[in-house]
């Protein structure tokens, strides 16, 4: 389950709750294009907006609808416990592994986080994927404590944000982690921008916010990096490059993939939580064109 | 309301639940003192912890043991929606006015912050305090967007992070936003170490951490500001510079303040919500000797 590609999906929303018929969809075109496993409840997964009610309830649509695809459900928040209620939760639900982000409102010590991890992975039956999202937690994780916690009981694989684009010192920084872990814990890359050159330096996972509303693309990019095709896999982002460029314009993905998702029809105008709003009218055309001309309308 | 002294106090908590008699207690503590206003549920009462429910009870046993000192009352939340219950739940519950900060997961831009603002204002019956805490936030006000949201209907003040040292281009910057702003709108200092640099500088209010904690002492440097004897007021704040260190030391005043109101025997051993821990051992001597030292104990 943690190895090739992790499709995160949207979580459709608005302010009278979440459009649960929109949710199963976008999980049932991931299970049926044979994503690796299902992301459900991550950043683009809006998980820090909801309830914890209506995240169990997220969580059991995933896996009632996703078939035989492992599904990994995000269970961040600022409380351990309710993070602990989230694991719960999500193990009681059928998850096959859960995603833990430090979020932060106070700044945490290294200490702190330990802390967090010590707690849940000692009251999980199922495996975790650690989440290291500086933009998103503003905490940083130095190598030394990612060693520390993926020796944890349960701890698989480990989720980092985007590498430097130099293929030479991705390298180097993937194989200095990997130094510091045991060897049944996988790499996984995410910011999709930087996930060719991710993959291409040894990570066994794309975590992957496009591979959620676009896994055929995402995933003939999973593939080429499986069969070792360095060139192909770096020429398929390349491709995408408009892509990548509109994500950094919006300050993150999020905001493009939901209007990409109500372009294709899959989503309602309004699907993201208040105060994020998507595109405006003028950027949305743009995106359409865009879409239509890398073929992923 | 929003001038003088804003006295900011913990609320008590562990796994359990809310420590309600301990805070009860921090409540009259400030009103005996004679504090101005008294700010529950800002950053130091650690309101992005709570749920909805618990911060509605937290607001009705601040406004019923303040008296007739005014109670501000801290509704951010990552969702708009959560704001305008907690706006709405603060009202009903007697609040004398709301502190809003953007609190965000997904980074927020500055028409999303603007939307939150004008949302919630035109929805509100009392006076609002815009919280500028890019540390916390992860949101930097411009001071161009600072005068658009205060020329909103029932804004009255904005509480600032902290201004550079320097007495001139303190009160160049604060000067800079008086500008943009309606005259009815105060600007409130925050970041208890840049206090006295800025009510030096003009500001007239003092969003106060250790306000919560240690009234006097944050009284006199008010009072001091407000009678302009600029010198008495750099002098009070320099004899606390190693209480300033230690907020340094531990990335905020929050666990420090935690852990002095557990030497002064107000409240419970642990008084923060996990994963935050307050001072260890060692440290929690030296932080008693410094009390001692200054005569806060």
């Amino acid at each position: 389950m943690f190895s090739g590609l992790s499709a995160f999906p949207l979580t459709p929303t608005n302010e009278n709750g979440i459009d649960e018929a929109a949710f199963v969809r976008l999980i049932e075109r991931l299970v049926v294009a044979n994503v690796d496993s299902i992301g459900a409840l991550g950043s683009t997964g809006n998980y820090a907006y909801f309830t914890l009610a209506e995240r169990l309830r997220v969580t059991q649509l995933a896996v009632q609808h996703a078939g035989n695809t492992p599904v990994i459900i995000g269970i961040g928040a600022l409380r351990t416990r309710d993070v602990l209620d989230l694991a719960e939760g999500a193990q009681t639900a059928g998850a096959s592994a859960v995603l833990l982000a430090p979020i932060s409102y106070q700044r945490l010590s290294a200490d702190e986080v330990f802390g967090l991890y010590e707690t849940v992975t000692r009251n999980l039956s199922v495996p975790l994927c650690v989440y290291d999202n500086p933009n998103m937690t503003h905490f940083e994780f130095s190598d030394e404590l990612h060693g520390r916690i993926a020796h944890l009981p349960n701890v698989c694989s480990i989720k980092i944000p985007g590498v430097t684009v130099d293929p030479v010192a991705a390298k180097a920084r993937v194989e200095r982690l990997r130094a510091l872990i045991p060897s049944h814990v996988t790499i996984g890359i995410s910011g999709d921008g930087f996930a060719a050159t991710g993959l291409n330096a040894g990570c066994e996972v794309w975590y992957s916010v496009i591979g959620g509303l676009f896994p055929k693309a995402a995933l003939a990019i999973t593939r080429a990096a499986q069969a070792g095709d360095i060139q192909e896999v770096t020429r398929l982002s390349e491709r995408l490059q408009p892509l990548w460029t509109f994500f950094r314009q919006y300050g993150g993905s999020l905001r493009v993939v939901a209007s990409a998702a109500v372009l294709l029809g899959l989503v309602e105008q309004d699907c993201l939580p208040l105060p994020l709003k998507a595109l405006e009218a003028a950027d949305l055309q743009q995106l359409a064109e865009l879409l239509d001309e890398l073929e992923l309308a």
